[in-house]
């Protein structure tokens, strides 16, 4: 199998700290978004929508989306697990990533293509024709910006992890989440302790300079 | 425990569907989403994001997120697999979730939310201050929606199922958004008789009318 990865991307960047995270290595092929590789002819053959990352197993299927990707390892190789053992764990892991995901990402990603110039027309990740984009987003971004931090903190303030009682894919997902808002601009204003406390050590582990 | 559900919205309706199709029963406290008892102290001191549907835990803990709730369910109660039963199914249901919610659910949420004069000052959902709607956010919804139903159209002109070769959580997620996309009024133009024949077969379970 080969793992279609991408430097600097946030998707891509949970697939590598998850793999990490459970000592799996995974051959991969670096795709240069920055350059437009993932744009160019010879991935579009591979993944027509033009995303990152991208798992090609041995028989040429596809595997697209990062949460896919990491739960067909998950599947393979159970522990140690991160995406929960018990009915409860895996309910909260998969509540905190649609919250992380539909607050956090999302405000990100609409601050991101919606507010940087080098961005105009390409308002939408992977392959489309123009898409204009709508600065009304970057401001509504803000507002799930805020929203995703107060999140964090509340949880991080007594907790140490965001999900259970230890590491899961949705600390991962929530601590690339993090990373990728600095790159928005997004202001860190409604992060307190609890959330610096966390980063720290997500940003400590091994798994984060993967 | 106990579910609180809501009429006609799209989130409950697919857990209320996962249930039939499980076979489970759940008791259930619906919320007049339309008369706004989900914005009320009542709900608000239950949940206080004001989303549905919220599973209730007999010791008290909520679990919010459709897709958190049912997972939990099947993790308890692993047969029939609605998520996956080896590493490709669980991939593939979790993809093609992943571009449902992203394409077809985001396009249905972008289009109603920001394009119906009742909702104004509601662009989000769930319990927020003030946010304006952003009327760009229609048209973008309609590029969404198109690529939604392409996607469900290759993958149905020569598959029963819309991620593996039987029913999945996908093709609930799936069905659900398509119905929740007329109310939207977003075209259904781009759907062909691939999605006809599989909508017309999902209209009929008896899960369709939960």
């Amino acid at each position: 199998m080969k793992l279609f990865d991408a430097a600097w991307a946030p998707s891509p960047r949970r697939v590598r700290m998850y793999l990490a995270e459970k000592a799996l290595n995974v051959p991969r092929v670096s795709v240069d978004i920055r350059g437009g590789a993932h744009l160019a002819a010879d991935f579009l053959d591979i993944n027509p929508r033009g995303t990152l990352p991208a798992l090609q197993l041995d028989d040429g299927e596809l595997i697209l989306e990062s949460s896919a990707i990491c739960r067909f390892f998950e599947t393979l190789h159970p522990e140690p697990s991160l995406f929960g053992a018990n009915p409860r764990d895996v309910a909260r892991i998969e509540s905190v990533l649609r919250l992380v995901d539909g607050e956090g990402y999302a405000a990100a990603v609409y601050a991101f293509r919606n507010g940087h110039p080098r961005l105009a027309g390409k308002a939408l990740p992977g392959c489309w024709p123009e898409v204009p984009q709508i600065p009304a987003l970057v401001a509504r971004a803000g507002l799930l910006w805020r929203r995703f931090l107060e999140t964090l903190e509340t949880r991080l303030a007594e907790h140490e992890w965001i999900a259970t009682d230890r590491l899961s894919y949705a600390d991962i997902a929530a601590f690339v989440t993090l990373e990728f808002g600095g790159v928005g601009r997004l202001d860190m204003g409604g992060a307190g302790e609890g959330v610096a406390r966390w980063r720290a050590a997500m940003a400590a582990r091994p798994s984060a300079a993967a």
